[in-house]
């Protein structure tokens, strides 16, 4: 839910509450922004990265919660980006086997991606998300003013989600676009960044996804359209992670350059029309820059996809490809081969 | 499900389910009685206790599924106890965002409790099941040949937890109860055991269990009848486990100590009938012994009651008591004076 005031947006959702049952979880990044402002609730702070998504934090997180009594009938509110909410969101499920918690995301990728749709979850032995559950926050609040103060290029990699779901929108009758989404991403101004005119396109990805959720909470069929972009995107990802030398690649830029992958197959293998691929491609080397990694890293990536758990068979590798833009095609099996062939089309861009 | 023979009632299971996709977590007690005698399935042995019934064992569990190449189509056959058989189904709950299991309950107890209703966790902070969710098995195979090699102790246990189901049974008209359990619980012979003459008593208490859980899967209302004798039982069971010296009480002795502190209370505050207390207090008497609280405990088992998760609010007890034999009513609130009698009155037995 879109909000122009958090305060105003929680008080009928707290209403249901007892007063002493309510918590906050916040990044340490947010303190002093927003929340916690009239010291109403008992606040842990975290500093929470993609490296600190663990058992540890989780366990962590819950000792905050007996220690604060939280009874069955508590409520969470997690405050921050996707890592921090999909780890309290796994932390609030599991606690006295489940009680409610509310997302509010203050990235732009959290706002599209990690909020809402009830993946929650945390890394366990390299491996992302390995390690979690579907359970539904009882509200995502979106603020977009948490947004002022954003890097550009945390902007750009929430961005990189929003074109994926212009990419996959009109999934048959079931999604009502409003208007031509994927052209409206491309006529976003990214030099300047308003909020004022990310707004309404934030408010349409969230509408999408939403709404592909609900057809299918568990990803069991249409949900996996979502994962455009990301069999190659997170295994760019994690091989990211172990190059320490040139950091960690922000997950909306890898699924820029996996969906410049997936687009080259669904061009090769699908007959999707090049015109995607060319803009997207325009896109990448304007403001995300070429993938930091080498085709010495292929194998690697390979390997990793391999692992993916998106797999229907272990060791097989499984994408979203797409017919056109808005028809996403489920499902399809890539032969280590092919996705050679689209790992050195990327590398070559 | 009730089955004569474990294979045959596994085999059109197993069919949905690739077969390098299954594999089995045990008790290493029932090594050698079972499933893995034709070598069929990668299998994880584990020693499992109350105490091993906590967060480590739960990551052994997830490496042993990584390690297996499970993928999130995988299928998990956990084989032993309540204690494992919880964790297993936790374990598998949370892999990969949730995969299938299977429950195959080896104990009396297991077969009447732990293994249907959908309630997995561990332990955590000495809290029992503090942590957790509410996952269902995708079956649950009950195989009464089990218990022919399960110790008295241990089947006094579980019957326990069946003259907990006799007495809350007849919950309204959402239950259909085949003739009075409670009576036929009372004519059993707990002397000598008979396998044969058990089989039907634990059809019947497992089909009132599952018709309670359907009607209320996550223990919003009519599931709370199940925890009749368990606000007073989990303390006791809980203090039993600090008095190292006692030995830990087995949980369905500790139901059948808490369902008599709770028959009392029901007589003073609902008005039951004394006989279904003197026929419990006469069975106690006979075959599980007095509890081996004193009275020195009472203030720590109040205590324990006030964080019991099942409470609404913090430091408040919340009992099931009954009206009558088939009567329960949940959410009745104890005051400690109240929980101080009812000890008083159970220590004075």
């Amino acid at each position: 839910m879109l909000c122009c005031d958090l305060h105003s947006a929680l008080a009928p959702i707290l209403a249901k509450y007892d007063r002493e049952q309510v918590v906050v979880v916040g990044d340490v990044m947010t303190k002093g922004e927003g929340l916690e402002a009239k010291g109403e609730w008992p606040t842990l702070w975290l500093n929470v990265n993609e490296q600190e998504k663990n058992l540890a934090t989780v366990t962590k997180i819950w000792d905050f919660f007996f220690e604060k009594g939280l009874t069955r009938h508590g409520l969470v509110i997690a405050v921050g980006g996707g890592a921090l909410t999909d780890m309290v969101g796994f932390a609030a499920s599991t606690y006295k086997r489940g009680i409610d918690y509310i997302n509010v995301p203050t990235t732009l990728l959290a706002m599209i991606d990690a909020s809402s749709g009830g993946k929650t979850g945390i890394n366990y032995r390299g491996l992302k998300n390995s390690i979690g559950l579907f359970a539904q926050p009882v509200a995502t609040l979106i603020y977009p003013g948490w947004l002022r103060s954003l890097p550009a290029k945390e902007m750009l990699s929430g961005f990189g989600e929003m074109l994926k779901t212009g990419l996959i929108k009109a999934t048959g009758e079931r999604i009502e676009a409003k208007g031509d989404l994927w052209e409206a991403l491309l006529q976003y101004d990214l030099e300047t960044m308003p909020i004022d005119g990310l707004t309404p396109l934030i408010e349409q990805c969230v509408a999408v996804k939403e709404a592909i959720v609900a057809s299918d909470p568990k990803e069991e069929g249409l949900r996996k359209a979502l994962n455009f972009g990301h069999t190659f995107g997170h295994a760019i990802e994690a091989n990211g992670e172990w190059l320490e030398a040139n950091g960690r690649i922000p997950h909306g830029y890898a699924v820029v350059y996996g969906m410049i992958a997936e687009l080259y197959l669904s061009v090769v293998k699908l007959g999707c029309p090049r015109e995607p691929l060319q803009q997207l491609t325009q896109l990448m080397l304007h403001y995300y820059g070429k993938p930091q990694c080498k085709c010495s890293d292929r194998d690697r990536l390979i390997a990793l996809m391999q692992q993916d758990k998106k797999n229907e068979h272990a060791a097989e590798i499984n994408c979203t490809l797409l017919r056109s833009i808005g028809s996403p095609v489920i499902n399809q099996v890539i032969t280590p081969d092919e996705a050679e062939e689209a790992l050195d089309y990327l590398f070559s861009l």
